[in-house]
């Protein structure tokens, strides 16, 4: 569906059901697209294959009525099971050049990285984009490592010519610290998914970023 | 490597590194492979996906210089990284069907089941084999349901006309009882792994089996 060289980085929201409370995963979704998110990863760390392909299935019907494309988070076969638009891998999830040749060249694949070495050996293994962090601290699991900061942050982006997306802690509130590194977008789970308005929550952030 | 119609499924042995007790896992497979096991699964329920792809490529190296078809357990993306022989899935793992069309006409894909129904399912959606059980109750966190006896085994092997091995429980004690029911092999965790002397284990398995 989606040519992995058009793909607009700005608003990219990472699931994490976690964070939810309790709401429902695919309405908290609906109301991030309808406030501007503009790339979609679903990440599922504790669900079976059998779960994780079933929340899959309905995301992409979810996606495509919205034409926002869906990133599945680690799992190749889930990514290729319901044919989404593209993967994000980890450091510890299947290396960056076998999942590009499995996953064919018409498919976004992102890759994980805290440094300009994992940035350049991700570009090179034949990533889309990055995604760099984290950049503050956070509290969710999805980034253990120390924060990289907008410093480690710019660095990453001068090193490669992909596009990368800043990830980690990322809010209204260090959205211009951010931008101002040249990266190409932000990658964020809580500073909407945490949010009581979950709509408005993205609606702000895609504005703060436009606005400057 | 393998057609999928000349597998021979008389002694499938399952791994757990949980059950090794600190033993090296490579070690442990060569010794179960010189004793005699046919066919291996790579079953890895903790590990991620970069741990578990740098393991299967470890153990396709291994079983290819011993010539044993290696299945992967429930993850196709591991499967397809490594070229694995087949891939086998849980009721709780991707669909057969997908899995099916997914991994192509040539390799060997195999199901749980623990019932006549789940048999014929998988059966039609394209199964080459079933693991029916568990049979006998067991240990091993493979298999949680209530066991399905040696009755239960041998209605799932006169529903279906492709291969049938019995899982759970099953060791030389009992190896009479379940090769009655006219099963194609039994699939074995801790009789083989949980033994001290690993070649031996599956030697006497394999032996026990030929003999009747």
């Amino acid at each position: 569906m989606q040519n992995p060289a058009r793909v607009d980085y700005t608003l990219y929201l990472v699931t994490d059901r976690g964070i939810l409370n309790g709401r429902d995963l695919f309405e908290a979704v609906e109301a991030a697209i309808k406030g501007g998110i503009t790339l979609l990863q679903l990440r599922e760390k504790e669900a079976s294959s059998r779960e994780f392909y079933e929340l899959a299935v309905r995301m992409k019907m979810l996606a495509d009525r919205h034409r926002i494309p869906l990133i599945i988070n680690d799992r190749l076969d889930i990514a290729l099971a319901v044919d989404a638009d593209g993967l994000h891998v980890g450091q510890e999830d299947l290396p960056v050049e076998i999942a590009r040749r499995l996953l064919g060249p018409g498919k976004i694949l992102g890759c994980s990285v805290s440094n300009e070495e994992e940035a350049l050996q991700a570009e090179r293994a034949g990533a889309d984009y990055l995604g760099a962090g984290n950049v503050y601290p956070t509290g969710s699991k999805e980034v253990a490592t120390p924060p990289i900061g907008v410093e480690g942050l710019r660095r990453i982006k001068d090193t490669v010519s992909i596009p990368v997306v800043g990830i980690g802690g990322i809010g209204l509130h260090n959205i211009e610290a951010v931008k101002e590194t040249g990266v190409d977008g932000i990658s964020v789970i809580s500073a909407i998914l945490g949010s009581r308005d979950i709509e408005r929550a993205a609606w702000e952030l895609r504005n703060a970023w436009r606005r400057q």
